[in-house]
């Protein structure tokens, strides 16, 4: 039996409003993610695996500065950049996923190492960083993740932390051609791609900066297993994107899984269980893709945007941000 | 309504075999276990919070040198230790975890101070000690956590993955009275507790440190919601212990809810099912100790021992090792 291969990638959920957003920024993100999605399309499309698509988008996304992970990674509170990633194989239920990474160019590579040739599933910190070193992954100093709109991006939290209060409105966020348009506020972005390749396997994978101005040290569901991430061919692919304490609370990933396989209900109806009921009754804000067993696709997201784009093999890419 | 309250304890699983001990140790162990087990039941007779009774009994066994977690914990391969430990509440679905810390005496009540004290989730490292350094949790120099039994459990697996093979038949493990009956070869251990109060909340807590000789970074399950610790008054209260990696693959915690809610197994259908077939279909060693919202108990473990004790409100512990 052979499958029709499907990958869909999402580049962060949040208060995107089409207000704030510039047509040549949305241009950007839209180009983006159809080059990004699209390179994943043309791995599945040659016969390569689900594990081979989802780490090729989630580094591509890592190297475009426009989105929250790799290059164009927030800022801490300290100034420093700290990033997560993790990958999950549905095939053998093998996971690999670090945190608190600065010197990694490509997160992502590095959380497949560790699934493919460590005996473990999660290295922290500088432990991560040596065990990547040691299997030959690139690393960077940290400036290498420097972008001036994420470093304003910093700077202007700086100053609200310190009770200076920003104007916010729409008006003053399109004046603002190098900031960001998700999140101004709420600061959080994600990268993640699922896949169901031709053999019928499933994989997920997942990156990010963090949160604006975020404490050192705090980790959320990017790289924890179960809640950012989560892969199995029984039922479903996922990786999330949001309010990353509420999506390990609700153990969001797996929760989708486990509502299909004991609770019955189809992709789309535990897809929606979870981002549209369960996270927001703990005040939880993102979104999630998923790719099911079948080759179905969902999307949903309880923000107000979520930058995604999905791509069947023999079909146009598709893309978009808003509802 | 009010709720017949118990709480239950472990001191991790493995290949603790009755040939291995020493009838000395063996009284040790269930002295200290049941010990703690009482002091939490103690807590849940005067009323107390589920919460507060599994901090105490986490603390306890972080605080006692014969179990992996706090004083006591094995050391890692550049002879460090580290330390992860996790804790949440079933009534919010609250949770704090710290993950890789080397200065914090007690990393439950970090992972505490964390859940009640901070916006997020999970710390790890420098940032996770800096928190709970700001919360006033007790610091203490690296060299606190030494025990000569741990030291010298590292220098075996040291010279074993030297090539130097060691004798670990059971009479050589029997003529050392200062060495850990547990695990030996698998060299894991955690230990946690899971509680019912008097209100009918319920609340998880796990800690460790780590596995002897890991490598620097790793992180098991124990830090991990849904892996190591998982509670929700819906459903279940649940503690782990096992080969980390594979606890978190199967998102073993979590999973026993999923089974309760979704599928509508009874706790110990559950709690067998994700013990005796999911985790061993992976290769996973362990078990664990849950409690639903009925006050029922289950601690299955698919290794030759678990350390662990349950104590219901006005009856007395039990406490056991081995089948």
């Amino acid at each position: 039996m052979t499958f029709k291969p499907v990958i869909a990638i999402h580049g962060g959920a949040g208060a995107i409003t089409r207000s704030a957003m510039s047509p040549e920024k949305e241009l950007e993100y839209r180009s983006a993610l159809t080059f990004i999605v699209t390179a994943g399309q043309s791995i599945l499309a040659a016969g390569g695996s689900a594990l081979d698509a989802v780490t090729e988008a989630v580094r591509l996304l890592e190297e475009n500065p426009l989105f929250n992970a790799g290059k164009g990674a927030v800022f801490t509170n300290s100034g420093t950049n700290e990033l997560d990633a993790s990958i999950m194989d549905g095939a053998t239920l093998k996971a690999g996923a670090v945190a608190g990474v600065s010197h990694i160019r490509n997160p992502i590579l590095a959380a497949r190492e560790v699934m493919e040739h460590s005996d473990h599933v999660m290295f922290i910190g500088e432990g991560a960083e040596d065990f990547a070193k040691s299997r030959g992954v690139e690393m960077v100093e940290s400036d290498y993740y420097f972008t001036t709109p994420r470093y304003e991006q910093w700077q202007r939290a700086l100053l609200e932390q310190n009770g200076v209060m920003l104007d916010h409105d729409a008006a003053s966020l399109a004046s603002q051609p190098q900031g960001d348009p998700i999140d101004p506020d709420k600061k959080f972005g994600t990268v993640g791609a699922v896949a169901l390749d031709i053999r019928g396997n499933l994989a997920a994978a997942t990156s990010t900066g963090g949160m604006t101005n975020k404490k050192v040290g705090r980790v959320g569901d990017s790289p924890i297993i179960g809640a950012g991430c989560y892969a199995n061919n029984r039922t479903v692919a996922v990786s999330a994107t949001g309010t990353g304490e509420m999506f390990i609370r609700a153990v969001a990933a797996y929760d989708v899984s486990a509502l299909m396989e004991y609770g019955g209900l189809s992709l789309e109806a535990a897809a929606n269980k979870v981002v549209m009921e369960k996270l927001p009754a703990i005040d939880g804000n993102g979104g999630i893709i998923a790719i099911d067993n079948k080759g179905n696709v969902a999307m949903p997201f309880n923000t107000e945007g979520m930058y995604r784009g999905v791509a069947k093999v023999g079909q146009a890419a598709s893309v978009d941000i808003y509802r």
